[in-house]
């Protein structure tokens, strides 16, 4: 096995793990509209996709393993390796959340719609742009990128402690729309993980290119 | 570097998993407990373990990689490092399960206690049981013991989808508490996601002592 075919194998994971993410960014996308727009097929359309994801993580995973197992990788071939399957694990659970949001968009789909005062679409705009820059800053070994990436947390992290007062005011002024108003709650709380997720990969992306661990210390870096 | 040194190094990398493991038994217990007892110098502990944890985690995954630039390791080697990697992820996630629950046991603190109807203290000991057993199953490299972990999982996916009922119920009962019920609904959530944790790991004991991969047919595994 020459160094050349093992470097190919490293490209493929890549782009193996990049169609993941695309996967995974239109479910969320399409979890997202169907949820506000109350549509029901879109939302089992996320739901069918789940098992593609699901055979997606399964397959990168063995490549990762295929490589290793390959030849005694450089460190920062190891280091990338690492980073597409922390990822890997991350892009997965995130089309957890599409399904989970998507199962909601069910549920409330014969409810009466709730107005809350909180902003539930550009929380999922921005953790959406979140996967797709840290997605970009793979694609582009970008640490620069990756940590842009980690700023956008906070917002997302303010919006999820708002929708946690909108909730509970909304409850309050109608409590026959309770179930509408927990379900907002549970799906902002997704999208918080979505971002959290974004996080994770970017941390990696940063991880392998630089050779730092920035994890656990994303608050200090992004206050520089 | 000789076979024997890189074992040393195996059985070094399981061990810190295992410490880890108890680092973060310990923090979902005090949690819990915090939560329920309402301590709040409890709830204060488990918030400043949270930085030895995430140390915890990087270090494995030095070691983790250190052992994969060491030399080309056997199949059996390489998923059982796999399964440490992804473990360990999963173990720090729980630890910040634990330090929502901690946050979540400060804030209610000072508010009136709420009774719901639903068993939180056994979504509590079935999610922690899950932990315990995987992490058991992983140092006795035993399949079967860790299949048994991914059979709890519905109950303590049950036993959440009550929550959201029962909170419901609360909320319409008194208005005025809703915040101790949303509190507690997104306890129950946590508690639901460190089993999907525990899951998780008793997955990857399975995937590197058998060579399967479970993942997303836990399902039918457990039909059988």
């Amino acid at each position: 096995m020459t160094r050349t075919r093992f470097h190919q194998g490293l490209d493929h994971l890549k782009e193996s793990l990049l169609t993941m993410g695309g996967m995974v960014e239109s479910s969320l996308e399409q979890a997202v509209r169907a949820y506000r727009e109350r549509d029901q097929a879109l939302a089992q359309k996320v739901l069918e996709r789940e098992a593609s994801i699901n055979l997606a993580e399964r397959d990168i995973d063995q490549l990762a393993l295929d490589l290793l197992a390959m030849q005694q990788p450089m460190a920062v071939d190891l280091r990338f390796i690492l980073a597409v399957i922390k990822s890997n694990s991350d892009l997965e659970r995130m089309g957890d959340q599409a399904e989970n949001i998507a199962q909601r968009a069910l549920e409330v789909s014969a409810l009466p719609p709730l107005e809350l005062a909180f902003d539930l679409a550009r929380m999922a705009a921005l953790s959406m742009q979140m996967l797709r820059e840290a997605l970009d800053a793979f694609v582009a070994e970008d640490p620069d990128a990756a940590q842009r990436v980690l700023l956008a947390d906070d917002e997302v992290d303010q919006i999820n402690d708002e929708a946690f007062e909108a909730v509970q005011r909304a409850i309050r002024r109608n409590p026959d729309q309770t179930r509408q108003a927990l379900d907002a709650l549970v799906v902002a709380r997704n999208l918080e993980r979505v971002a959290d997720h974004a996080t994770n990969i970017a941390e990696d992306v940063i991880f392998w290119t630089r050779g730092a661990d920035v994890r656990h210390r994303a608050n200090t870096a992004t206050n520089d």
